[in-house]
């Protein structure tokens, strides 16, 4: 059975999303579609980045994601799609895919992305403010029911990319940033926790706390306890145990996080 | 496969959608279920009937939509089930359906209603609030599985119906109404962009606003501009870009819009 | 088609849900997968339990449920599986599962429960974080495929239990408490509505207030009453008619609910 995903900013009130699945079932009626997420911050392309980049090596090669965050719907930037490895992306050429771009390209992948122009494949009328509907959806169920991608439009070699975060290397240790903040309120950063492979010791300072150490797990320390951890994405995470590191140390996506290591 | 949705005001805190799943699944297990929304505001009919009439359309022919805003469960409003061309709606008779109603009329589409009356259809236990599950899942599954609607029930010619709004002509335009606020505080009116065809300029009024013009989509003006456009059903709509025109100008559903045209 | 729940407090912004799917579905490519609720608010074990609890009778025999409410992730807290008559549940071992087990000990069902330990059935790289995902989403999906629960590890016979609440006997009725409040703000308690069955008149009291006899359902009072009623799962249940008796009257779970009965 094919595999689709969506993440957006919608939200799910509106029945937006219940739309997206009927264009889908309409032209792939054995479709499975998982909802990564539609709480995406209306218009913030690199938080939708990386919720899909989390999710996506958990999927089957052979899925096709969407991904709608799109505060450029209706003008002339491009509708794409891009095939990086086994998975296939559709969605606006803003960036959106760019995490998932390096790693493809990191790994030496395949890489095929297209201009979207063949109307043959989009919804009969196509709005001018909702491509996830009228564009980005029908695509997508017509690459699940196997339409190649060449079909869907001319070859392109220059997608739009977002300026991924990168911790950087500092005189005795590394700034790192806030990069995803969860429901829970844990802070992820931008530092790989195989940096912090051969280091003894190790101090993280944000937002004028301190913490010392890595911790296991969330429940090798009491509730309350401000802690470092490898999340499950082998990043380094600052969390409160049973509570929100965001919230009291009123942290943000982009904060800095000094890193010293010894 | 079969197709169902699911619009209510469930939220989706406390297992309520999962349970009428569970039903719809166990009766009809190969079903496709989408969920429209589960954030109607409690007890609003008439945005329970937005949602799901603007989301019909993009289902195929066959779709079976579930319903349930139904603040007088367990009194003797009935349930019915209604077939209106190729879709079939399942839930109260309080008027969810007006929208649907009222477009098929115009369409000349046959027209079939029932109340459900068959317990042969319901779950064994019927409980007195919770009908959705009980109801309207189980019988919305049968009606999947093939149930023609004639067995569910006695045919109804006079179903509930809401008033829906309609902008009024005035002396040198139209009175039109918000009827939609979505997620992104996006204000949808009553007024149909066809109305507004003919014209050379329009100025739009609201809460001591004025907007002059449409534009073409969001990606054609400033951030935090106020602005007019057609919407994705062809409405006239009320949009900040990029941010949201209902928090900042304290828009509610059910305001006046003037248009003045020229 | 084999059917999965999901239950955890994960929210729906973060994409770790879909990720649960996308692992389930690239093992169990034909699941249907209900969202009972991820808005299980953190780290609460028995808000999950009863959540999870109230939707189970409504899925067919075979169903295998997945719940991750999990503050001990990463420690020593043991991962199981338990077949309980013909539903299977898979979870930390921490009492999320403890109604369904107090049902199935009360009807006498064969109870099988194992310590899942063997890793062939998890994702290859295990993290100290997100057990949802690498232990639970894959062990269910092998469960689902058929595969038989005696083959994950061995059998257990002291799974941890939860204290659930029970309504106590009075001199003149009952001390209850409540359980649930839904998102409606209705405020269920555990006394089950049988144990009134044999009285002529019943008062509620809770938090000041008080509430006579009991209506047959929410459309039987006018709006703004605070009434009393059986809930859709047979237990006592304190609401407002279209408001939010929990607003209302400040309660919150674990309050008393004093039953006077003559």
């Amino acid at each position: 059975m094919p595999i689709l995903t969506l993440t957006t900013d919608f939200g799910t009130k509106d029945g937006f999303v219940g739309t997206l699945k009927g264009v889908i079932w309409s032209i792939c009626p054995a479709a499975q579609i998982a909802d990564i997420s539609h709480e995406i911050s209306p218009q913030t392309v690199l938080a939708g980045a990386f919720a899909l980049w989390r999710a996506v090596p958990f999927f089957p090669e052979g899925t096709v994601h969407v991904a709608v965050v799109d505060p450029g719907v209706g003008t002339s930037r491009r509708p794409i799609a891009a095939r990086l490895g086994g998975h296939t992306f559709v969605g606006p050429d803003n960036g959106l895919f760019t995490p998932m771009l390096e790693d493809a390209e990191k790994k030496g992948w395949r890489l095929e992305i297209v201009h979207l122009m063949n109307e043959k494949y989009f919804l009969r009328d196509v709005s001018r403010t909702f491509h996830g509907r009228d564009i980005f959806a029908p695509v997508a169920a017509h690459l699940a029911n196997g339409v190649p991608l060449a079909n869907l439009g001319p070859a392109i070699t220059d997608p739009v990319r977002l300026s991924m975060p990168k911790p950087e290397k500092t005189a005795d240790g590394w700034r790192a940033h806030i990069t995803v903040i969860d429901g829970f309120g844990n802070c992820t950063t931008d530092l790989p926790a195989a940096s912090l492979a051969e280091c003894a010791n190790v101090v993280f300072r944000l937002r004028g706390r301190e913490v010392r150490g890595l911790v296991a797990s969330y429940g090798h320390k009491q509730p309350g306890q401000l802690v470092a951890l490898v999340d499950s994405e082998n990043y380094i995470e600052i969390a409160i145990i049973n509570g929100s590191a965001a919230k009291t140390l009123g942290a943000q996506v982009g904060d800095v996080v000094e890193v010293v290591t010894t």
